[in-house]
């Protein structure tokens, strides 16, 4: 049983690098997952011949299943409805029960709208609705139609062709599935599992040396595709697998939570800021921050409901702003500087008394790219989380530049804050 | 005169989604610039036939300059220079003082590292000194090589061989049009000029159509290439054309400027953060957020130097922060609701006094999912901008979901600052 597929990305703005495109790399994934291999993704511009060149190199490449995204609009240069139609042999014709849903949905968005031309609505949608013959159809999200249309001659790859906007294509994409079509390509697939662990406070290089390592002590990776990454100053083990091979995923697990048990905060794929969420529930956080500046106060409020337990926080950038608003003892900076464990702790305890909240973060640091010295380099940062009798103090030296530096520093408060709610005194690791 | 050329990306973790690719977009962005036309971007995996596949393809499809990224480590599975001496009709051969040049940086690099195996870094370094024969190189910004490779055959394209991190990746791309081989391919294209303009507050369809128009007016685009795209709720419109339409699009911006000089706030591409940076120059500001959460605190701190003028913020979440941190009256939150203009106006006022700071700027908004009703729909954001006898309120409904509400929120009041800051009483547009 072997599946190849391939993403083929339609449009000129996604070539020239104008606007990034997100649906290669989705829809790889999720071919991914249904146990294909991917051959390629391609990002091809809104031309004819280029779209229907890469088509049939794919068809030349033993592809078995083609998913192209972009292309479906309304005017002339929307060109992939055509140019599939050519390349599985199928002619182009009007489907004028879609043609009208499709007028439903444009009457529907154009209410109130000033100027509408609708001699050139009523064109855009009949273009829209010229489909090629035989094609399933899948309803529109936005106002394009989808297709799944396989070839008329045996052996030729079948095309699944989606919108551009992901949040069209992503649930259209799950419609296609449900097609007979795309079930009879995929019944040559075996679905794979796919599992998450996270770490925190390992350098990728090490965490590369002991898998090498554990493969060495005869433990088998057989069957299991390893992925380690870098995410947030955090890293990210992605392994895929087939059901059969669930057992071997476990004793992989198992024999990593072993050795790296003290830094693997997640077996299970949360995110820190799924745990911290889970953590707080009922208690309630607030943060003062320097060189974040209002970035990990973003970053808690960037969940819904987080309103249940953050309370607030200090932006006290300016030295005069620490003082007044954080009531920082002017000697406490004099003595040891902004950047210090001191004034970070002091920052907490203002976050706390300040909002009444049961735990405070401070975050105070050097994030480039001037300010720093010798003994505080840029990328040095002083963090401190702080509840009722307990605390944790931390300084880092952060890589990269200023933006890479803020976030990590907000990655870094994250584990501290986890880790003093899960009962510890430090957060293991380097 | 006319090139093509065309992006091949290369690595396992890209094409399944793991990592997001940036140097596709990276390169054809520069390959456009320099007059190119870009036949398509590819990712692959490493997988040897895959590469010389997609490269013969490319061969086919009349391209001349292909550059590719990736695949130049010092492991196995990174076999890019080999196929591409395969590709290119070359013998590959060690290059004795580029191993040892290698190694200067690996033990640079290795230096004071526990359990380096010496002999898997003498190998690795070897096989990454092992390139086609006649190959210009181009030096490792990290450990890895770069390449330009012509094609022994006359008429096959020539290749550009780049590393895979960007931070490597872009420098060397530099070195690489420097080369007298790559130099003798651009030739044949003539470079093309790029400018932005951006615009706030007229929705995308409008400007579309008012481009439409502008071009039945009888006013010539031609030899301009114009694409608008939307960028954190702003318009960008990016346009590029040959020196010898430096006129047209004179004439092209002149038109937009005529026609759309209220919304217009950027003739010159520089962004609003640019220009509220510049504008604030020896004035403070200092915010108050609700909905935010400190997103504004943190866009504003984005930018280097931003302590010169950023004094602080205050991230007032819960409605008893408003009162006790804010000062917000709690009849004004009673009588008129947390979302309301008088509480985002009493937040722009609290933030310049509470840090003292010349501009203040307040959010109070509905981002959602939760928390919307009918007369404050989600996407229902206050938001008030403050300076010494002078102010702008607003309120606004936002588009999309919570983190796109969040976001535009902060370049709605980006656009406050910058009108308050310009001398105006409002935003112009919607």
């Amino acid at each position: 049983m072997s599946l190849r597929a391939a993403v083929v990305v339609t449009g000129t703005e996604v070539l020239t690098g104008i606007i990034s495109d997100a649906n290669g790399p989705w829809v790889s994934q999720k071919l991914r997952e249904l146990g294909a291999t991917v051959a390629q993704v391609s990002v091809v511009g809104d031309r004819r011949d280029d779209l229907r060149a890469v088509l049939e190199f794919l068809a030349a490449q033993q592809v078995d299943l083609i998913v192209t995204s972009g292309g479906l609009g309304p005017t002339a240069d929307d060109l992939t409805a055509e140019v599939v139609a050519d390349f599985t042999g199928r002619n182009m014709a009007l489907d004028e029960a879609l043609e009208q849903r499709i007028w439903t949905i444009l009457e529907r968005l154009s209410r109130g709208m000033r100027g509408v031309d609708e001699q050139a609505m009523r064109a855009g949608n009949r273009k829209q609705a010229i489909i090629p013959e035989g094609a399933d159809i899948l309803e529109p999200v936005g106002t394009a139609p989808g297709l799944v249309v396989q070839s008329t001659q045996p052996g030729r790859p079948t095309v699944i062709v989606l919108p551009g906007p992901p949040r069209e294509l992503q649930p259209m994409w799950r419609e296609a599935l449900n097609t007979e079509a795309v079930r009879s390509v995929l019944a040559r697939a075996e679905p794979l599992e796919r599992r998450f662990m996270r770490l925190f406070g390992i350098p990728e290089a090490e965490l590369a040396r002991s898998l090498r390592e554990l493969e060495g002590t005869g433990i088998s990776f057989d069957g299991l595709e390893v992925t380690t990454c870098l995410r947030r100053g955090e890293i990210e083990i992605a392994t895929l697998f087939r059901l059969q091979a669930a057992e071997t995923y476990r004793s992989f697990a198992a024999a990593l939570a072993a050795r790296h048990g003290d830094v693997l905060f997640s077996p299970d794929g949360k995110t820190v800021d799924d745990k911290v969420a889970e953590l707080l529930s009922d208690r309630s956080i607030a943060t003062a921050e320097s060189c974040t500046g209002g970035m990990l106060a973003a970053r808690l409020t960037d969940r819904p409901g987080s309103s249940a337990y953050v309370f607030g926080g200090l932006v006290v950038y300016a030295n005069e702003a620490k003082i007044a608003l954080a009531g920082v003892p002017p000697e406490l900076l004099a003595d040891h500087g902004a950047v210090s464990v001191q004034v970070a702790g002091a920052l907490a305890d203002a976050a706390r008394t300040r909002f009444d909240a049961a735990v405070g973060v401070g975050i105070t640091g050097v994030a480039g790219p001037g300010g720093g010295s010798e003994n505080k380099p840029v990328g040095t940062v002083c963090l401190s989380a702080a509840l009722e009798g307990r605390r944790i103090d931390r300084t880092v030296r952060l890589p990269g530049e200023r933006a890479m530096i803020r976030e990590r520093s907000t990655t870094v408060a994250m584990h501290m804050v986890r880790r003093l709610l899960e009962g510890h005194d430090d957060v293991p690791g380097r």
